[in-house]
């Protein structure tokens, strides 16, 4: 067994761990951290078990699978959180996924990368559309911010409504964009899968059902441990001197990506730096373009009402990584150097968030 | 005769339309309209007669009879809005002429091209410059607001100053972007040249003094029915439950931009990206190097003071429209999902208009 | 004797003429002018004395010299008006000498060498490297701007321990920048050292002892004349009507950066585009990743408090001048027009400087 599959057999004790924690109220600061640790090796099987039942049902299907799945995780943390009228931490989670795939996975995949190989090539078409689909989405999700910021007395409801907007907007664009990388594109993308495959080491057919199972078994242990870091949430990160936009930006973020850090790196360390950035930018893209969409329109079925209106310097902060991530790999090529960049830059935005006095409204 | 030109024609009914309108006292809503359709034909044909002419009086002088007659409807329209006072609505035009040339304009070029063409190719060394000179217009135009928006205090008359000072590097740059185009670096041009030349069908010298009769009448024309456009906007844009500053932004530009849409559109389809984003962004930058200014300069002179001084959320449409153009434009290939992407970003910063809670301070 | 030789040669006139204004009490405005002329020369021989000892002690000392004294003019004038709490100048001068480098340097290379040369090419590695830490290290400064512009009520003491956690990180960053260069990527940098080397004239190996002398006086002398400048700088700017933000932002620069300014200009005239973008972005990149980390540090140990908070429309106009910058450079080609992009950049963001009504508070 692999080193990596230990490690997550041992993450998987923190599950009943989390459930004493939380049932014999060993206090909120505990129940945060192993319902945090419990989930890491669940998002990690599905993950695996999508892109085994991928296998079986074929591209199509399976590519809608992975683009529905692909980030569940922080889709079912979201959507806990949500519920539990945490909004601030469920917005300040999208822009923080999105700063965290763009600056500290891009950052250690190449940093690493770069380690071993003096310089990493990655050129595709793919990589441009990427990059140019990731800008239209990153300005459509910030625009009621900018709205926000550069009118007086704007009301709760328009913001509401151009959120909603924007959303059905962004959803289009993502069914869009899965017709142009599954039918008239698709030959750009067929590189990018057949590196996937090669990653892949079974040399039987998946079982499917075994693999049902698999995935739902963990998203629903994956929604209940959610439950139990969302409602620990917010007495946890008080007692540890933490603002709900750090939480928010920082934290939750490295959870729910973290199966995605290990992929791009691990790739990236095996001089795949085209399949490692798309890891990284596709994660980014599937927040951008459906997860906050979604949780727009579920916040405004569920009458938690979501908008679109971020903390300005979340939206800083997005420009910026976004700015960075393109200047970086705009030139196809990547060294330790601009992975250290990138990495300073997640950095700098940390400190910052750390110590932006946030006007606590959560709870 | 051709679809278009029969249209054109048709089109041309609107004249004894909208005069009626106005002298019958129709209601100022039909005014709009009719006067807004009357004007697309005479811009059609001013258009035409100014290339038609062109082609006799030689490469530099027709060259600066394009640079200056270019977008001598959206001139014409906005002079007159600006001698009635409509400052916001002309100032909202020029934003709104960039925006929806880039994204409107290159977009649905991009859109209607790729679905007939996998992949359009286009890259010469002239879209780099335009795409720097654009950069720089653009920033130029902004700074005013820029500096309103990052003090406290300042004068109109400070703006006012900083706004003509601006306005005169801006015509200096434009004199040196003909300079550069015309003489010292033609040779890049030159495939340009070709390009139009071969979309032209005539076999015959045009005859300079007809067309130069077309021109006069149709300018004159245009005068006429701007008058009446401007004149009924404010009761029939209240009427629609527009502010004015959307229509300023979107339906201003449609009306005023509507021949370069249907001439970048029509050479896309025949697989001449190339021409058809120098249409595109050639019409961006007439407007932001020498309309703008000129504008300026007028309001100086009409004593209708006029400033750079944007709403702050047309400096965000307008870095937004500038950046995602030369983030889709910048690899020099496009397809549609990127048409897509450009028309996205036109549709939710239109939403963000429509809801903007501009104080309305027309009139 | 060449005639650079000979203009420096007068130019060390000032230094009598400015000590004789100073003592004898001609006023604070002939004290400036004298002083800004003497520190000229100074700065040329500095710059002469680091490179000729550098040759002698052999690459890797003589980096670290270069990264180390290659803005040592500014670095003076920066701590003495530091000392003197003039933060306000200190601050501007940073944010005036990353855009004089990248507007008004780069600007006259790429006109004066468009002039001779139709096109010039510059395309290196070290080009795109220098320019993602350029744009890393503009968005650290930056940051604090941005988080006290988008909250309210932020406390001096939070913004004061954030900028000196960027200045730990742009210091950390700096310092592998050179294990970058002349270390793990040392033979990316080989051209460039070759084109330098062949630029010198020299036959016989320098004598250290003698440029470590004339580096000796020729430091003491600035710091002399620093003092002279910086103590008449207030009544001097003041009464020619200037704010400090213009003085800091135009004045102060113009004269710590002249001796970078010839350098590049001078290559450029020889077709060395390469060598002439390195020298100006090479000491924007400096001053951001160094000289402005040791400003916040010395101004922490001298108890002047600086922080890395600058005013509002400095951060516009630097991510202005980085974006128009990469914008222009970012093709590897250049022509006469492109420089003229980039001194129009220029002299709008002056008029802007000029006109923005800051609230003075130095003194």
């Amino acid at each position: 067994m692999s080193v990596k599959n230990t490690l997550l057999l041992i993450l998987l004790l923190f599950i009943p761990v989390s459930l004493a924690a939380h049932f014999l109220e060993w206090g909120d600061l505990i129940v945060f951290i192993t319902a945090g640790l419990a989930i890491l090796p669940l998002a990690a099987w599905m993950g695996t078990a999508t892109e085994e039942i991928a296998v079986v049902v074929g591209p199509t299907l399976g590519g809608l699978l992975n683009a529905t799945f692909g980030n569940a995780t922080e889709l079912i943390i979201a959507l806990v959180a949500l519920n539990a009228g945490l909004v601030d931490v469920v917005k300040a989670s999208i822009t923080g996924s999105i700063i965290g795939n763009l600056l500290l996975v891009m950052g250690f995949s190449m940093l690493l990368g770069g380690l071993r190989y003096k310089e990493q090539k990655f050129q595709s078409v793919v990589a441009r559309v990427n990059a140019s689909s990731m800008n239209l989405a990153v300005i459509a999700i910030l625009l009621p911010t900018a709205v926000n910021y550069t009118s007086t007395g704007i009301s709760e409801k328009i913001l509401q409504n151009l959120s909603l907007a924007v959303a059905l907007v962004l959803i289009l664009v993502y069914t869009l964009t899965l017709l142009f990388s599954m039918k008239t594109h698709a030959y750009l993308y067929d590189v990018g899968v057949a590196e996937i495959e090669a990653e892949d080491t079974h040399h039987t057919k998946p079982n499917i059902w075994l693999w049902s199972g698999v995935l739902l078994v963990c998203t629903l242990l994956v929604a209940v441990e959610s439950e139990m870091l969302v409602s620990s949430l917010e007495v946890a990160t008080s007692q540890l001197g933490l603002t709900s936009l750090f939480t928010g930006v920082i934290l939750v973020p490295i959870v729910g990506n973290a199966a995605e850090h290990a992929t791009a790196i691990t790739v990236a360390m095996k001089n795949k730096m085209d399949l490692s950035l798309s890891v990284a930018v596709g994660s980014s893209l599937q927040i951008a373009l459906f997860v906050a969409p979604v949780l727009v329109i579920a916040g405004w079925v569920l009458d938690k009402p979501m908008d679109l209106d971020f903390n300005p310097f979340e939206l800083v902060a997005v420009v910026v990584s976004v700015f960075i991530a393109n200047s970086i790999s705009s030139d196809g090529e990547s060294n330790w150097l601009e992975g250290i960049l990138l990495l300073a830059a997640y950095t700098v935005l940390g400190f910052a968030f750390y110590f932006h006095p946030v006007i606590d409204n959560i709870g």
